[in-house]
């Protein structure tokens, strides 16, 4: 069996995430079990829910354990099988977590399915056509629910989940208006994903700038919002909304350190009736056939061309996601392994 | 014709509202008109809302204009009619303001409505069997649908919403939980209005001691909220939660006089996936026949028995709304006028 190189988590983090957070360390992959099937991983997925895990705080799942192979969803190609529903050369997505090998026993609901990569590239079955588009999806369609003709808005717009969205916002016939950070990221969103415009927040640093940029962005005030950062911009964009909009809370990356994350005006969501709605995509698992139809349409048509920014090897993963959780990213973060 | 006495809004407040904000004038009421009715007040409806509606600022309704006649729900007696479909004795419900006498024109939609006093008293028309108590029929109902045996609770647990609330959550087998202020208002809580614990706080002064006594009060945690106040109160609920849980956002009194009122963990909305909602009854009119159905029936059997606070003539409308905001009612706060 081949050598295993596996990353663990070391340690919790206190305050910000580190890199000797992570272990790099190597084994042996078991022999087969009746029924299992040996993964070897093309690309490990970096995200930004990923953070959130290394705590030892109560949500929505169980903390990554100390010392175990740090979880997440990896695409790669069955290299051995004893499952007569799987054989060498299919390839898969999956939850191998960081490592290169993962054996797996696809009974278990959610831990493996094939993927047709003949269309779609197999990176994407970690964005674009996987967890973050289908995140994108559920919250525009189901809780932001739009009307043609409506403003939504998105942070972290350039990212795995914002660029989706504004794929499928405008499929909708909405003017999609994107927060990101720096000029590049900014153009970016405007040229290629389809956003009708962008806000820089590193240009409009507090509540008062990002109101008067929003202002701007947005002449019609806002009517549906995806929140992915949290802090001083969703404050701004609270200020800008229209009555009966509403608010999809998919992540909130500043306050994933520890520190103080505050609303700095919850009445406005009495004011304006907002509906605000906190979701996991995984439990919502009904859904995804319906989700990935129509985010695999989007990418073989062209309409939904994300970018990816891609670390090589495995002892890079640990860096990645710092630099993810500090927007060194330009789309989709992924690991590269082979 | 009667002199009418009238309250009008003098100024807006600067922070906290005083009296001198209120003016109260004399004015002649006006013939009728073809197709009007003249109204005699017996009971002035003071109500949290009204603070909001005193600042010039962007909300749900238009502002209360400044030199008009401060606007409010009334109950009354039709004194002179010339329109068909009213007589004189007919007990009514409307819109009249804070004034002694009201000319209307039934003919506008939502602004009078014939009631019958032979089994509810009129002035329950402004609170169990009004706008209050569909405001929490709403929210139960609409927004936190809750199943038998979750832990429901709310916020100004012994006012005209909250009475009406608990009965309501009685209904539907919940463990309904309050807040109020004071053991006076607690004990009542428990003994009268079916609250299965409540929790005092002012003997629960921040997050830390209000989130142990809320612990204590609700052993399987909360399923729906009804917010009624705001502040480090709703924080503590927050930490509170469970997955899956929701929030009504109906009121934040404790923000009414300007002063800043963040919510202290957002993030909280996303890892348990809470689903907010703020919602102002007058946009559901639809829903009204049938919350004023199970509103009259709670009555009419005896379980729903809201306490009243009633002050006496014109003249003390502006100390009862002041007095109000201060929490120094006990349940529905009413200016009696004959």
């Amino acid at each position: 069996m081949p050598t295993n190189r596996q990353v663990l988590l070391a340690s919790r983090p206190e305050g910000q995430a580190k890199p000797d957070n992570f272990k790099l360390v190597s084994s042996e992959t078991p022999a087969l079990q009746d029924g299992q099937v040996l993964v070897r991983h093309h690309y490990l997925s970096v995200d930004p829910y990923m953070r959130g895990r290394m705590n030892d705080s109560r949500s929505y799942a169980a903390p990554q354990p100390v010392g175990e192979v740090f979880q997440g969803g990896t695409v790669g190609e069955v290299i051995e099988s004893r499952n007569d529903a799987y054989r060498a050369g299919d390839k898969v997505v999956g939850m191998g977590g960081w490592q290169e090998y993962s054996v797996v026993d696809p009974k278990q609901p959610g831990v493996l399915r094939k993927v047709d990569d003949s269309q779609v590239p197999l990176s994407y079955y970690l964005g674009a056509v996987g967890m973050p588009g289908v995140t994108a999806w559920y919250g525009l369609t189901q809780i932001i629910q739009p009307k043609a003709g409506e403003t939504v808005t998105a942070t972290a717009a350039t990212g795995a989940v914002g660029s989706t969205f504004a794929a499928l916002a405008k499929a909708r016939d909405c003017r999609v208006v994107g927060v990101a950070g720096g000029p590049e990221k900014c153009s970016y969103a405007t040229e290629e994903l389809g956003y009708d415009a962008c806000v820089d927040y590193k240009a409009h640093g507090d509540v008062a700038s990002m109101n008067a940029a929003l202002k701007q962005a947005c002449p019609d005030r806002i009517d549906g919002h995806f929140e992915n950062v949290g802090g001083y911009i969703l404050d701004a964009i609270m200020l800008r909304l229209n009555a009966h909009s509403r608010i999809v809370l998919c992540g909130m990356i500043a306050g994933y350190d520890g520190q103080p994350l505050p609303m700095a005006y919850p009445a406005l969501l009495l004011t304006n009736r907002v509906k605000l709605q906190g979701f996991i995509v995984s439990e919502h698992m009904d859904l995804w056939p319906k989700a990935l139809a129509e985010l695999t349409g989007l990418v073989v048509s062209g309409k939904l061309r994300p970018r990816e920014s891609i670390s090589e090897g495995i002892a890079s993963a640990p860096e990645a996601l710092l630099g993810l959780l500090k927007s060194r990213n330009f789309g989709k973060q992924l690991v590269k392994l082979i």
